[in-house]
């Protein structure tokens, strides 16, 4: 699939820092200075804010806002609709109130930071809390409120979002074999949860 | 209302197969091979995907996103911001992983449809699963998160959505009168609940 | 930071009320009759409909929607992908059904107007529903769905939103120091709640 980029005619590309083969899509907007990765594919009405970073291979579907202080790992599928988030307690900063001009003369005072680590999935919907560290191959169920971090390949659902499983790197919810062991019944991976409640690849099942 | 499409000159609406009267508003995007009935409203920044399908005179607020897979009929309402859904476990299909490239070699593999039906109306915000059934006049209350299929004339509520009461055609909610039987207050229809959990218009009172 | 308004080649704003130093950021659409204040930012895919009014240094961040009958004072924070609502029960109105032609034959037997109170904050992606009215100073966390009126300087969590706590003028979360007595860890500003259920600024603690 690599190659240039492809930028629609109605979209608007920015940044000079977006990987061969990524294609930006109808109305869409990557700002000058966010960093996209090779091979992503970037759908209508999306934002990519300057100072936001995006891997490769990453799936950005429609209306998906990603701001300042947001770092998305490889192979990533954001759902339509997702909104990241990266102010703890905002407030309009045109307001006229010293505790609030100070915190907004500086990104440092209000900024924060959030992670979505490689392979996972956020679904359609979702809202991220800031500050918040999503594991690899962990999957987000559409509508969820992420409000704490999520574990590598967990499976996690509601408002706020608590943990309902675990998910194989393929995406399929893996099925308990024993106590604390589980497999996934597309790839016969075999997965295995920590005393610290982490969850684990072991090896194929034969 | 009949006459021409009309297309906003901000939008972009690639289909040959949209009806006489629908309207489509600006930063909206119709694909082609989308299908569109007769007097529809399409707002800003809606997008309708290839392979959808729309009803007659149906109200797609802005922002709405409908994708493959998905079939609207005749006088639906979906409301600002709606989201469906086509796939019940995305994973990027850019990713380097065996499982996950067979799974979207082919639409069969993963996508997964939905169907609203006649009359029905989506409420602001409400994110849909995939391969749900939502019956005819059924009203979805906003911001709602709709897991399971809804029966028609079902007032659903909460993520995720549960059934909070009935609905009449005309979108009131009906007022308990007996035992399984109901009555709208603005137009008397008079409505029953089956032994299934249906709810049945009777006829309209006196 | 006051001075002409300016409009992003690719935004779309047919306001003559809007006021200086007011910025519309790519893909935002300001309808005609719609009427904004001085020194506001209005975020990339925002909507602003005609009869929508928006006071001073309001901050609207992306693909926010504000619609008719909706009022929005000064140095409001609406956060990314907010969605109001005007229409407590809604149908397709272009459906040729009396009861619902009747409803929409005039803004006056549908329309269902909410406000939102000076230094207010709307997190990420909440849904707000007709009808309500958003106390000064208050906080509604992201992902929220607030069906109920909130009191001044109420932080609000959930779908339904409940009162969660109780927040500053600068947006910081109180600490109880007493019985209902409470003071902001930032700005040392005191609050007592009354009676009522009301929380009400005292003066600052030395």
């Amino acid at each position: 699939m690599t190659g240039a980029v492809f930028v629609h005619a109605h979209a608007l590309c920015e940044s000079a820092d977006v990987g061969a083969g990524t294609r930006v899509w109808a109305f869409a907007h990557v700002m000058k200075r966010a960093v996209i990765g090779r091979d992503c594919n970037i759908g209508d009405h999306a934002f990519v804010e300057a100072g936001a970073r995006v891997g490769d291979r990453v799936t950005i579907k429609n209306q998906v806002m990603i701001w300042d202080g947001i770092e998305i790992a490889d192979d990533v599928f954001i759902g339509p609709g997702v909104i990241f988030t990266n102010d703890l307690f905002p407030r309009s900063p045109r307001m006229q109130i010293a505790p609030v001009s100070a915190r907004y003369s500086r990104p440092q005072n209000w900024l924060t930071k959030t992670r979505v680590g490689q392979g996972a999935s956020i679904g359609a919907g979702c809202v991220i809390l800031p500050g918040i560290l999503i594991g690899a191959f962990g999957m987000i169920a559409a509508g969820a409120v992420v409000t704490r971090s999520v574990p590598e390949h967990a499976l996690m659902m509601g408002s706020p979002a608590r943990r309902a499983g675990w998910v194989c790197h393929c995406g399929s919810r893996l099925k308990t074999v024993a106590s604390r062991e589980f497999r996934c019944p597309a790839c016969a991976e075999i997965f295995s949860e920590t005393s610290d409640g982490e969850c684990i690849s072991l090896a194929k099942s034969s």
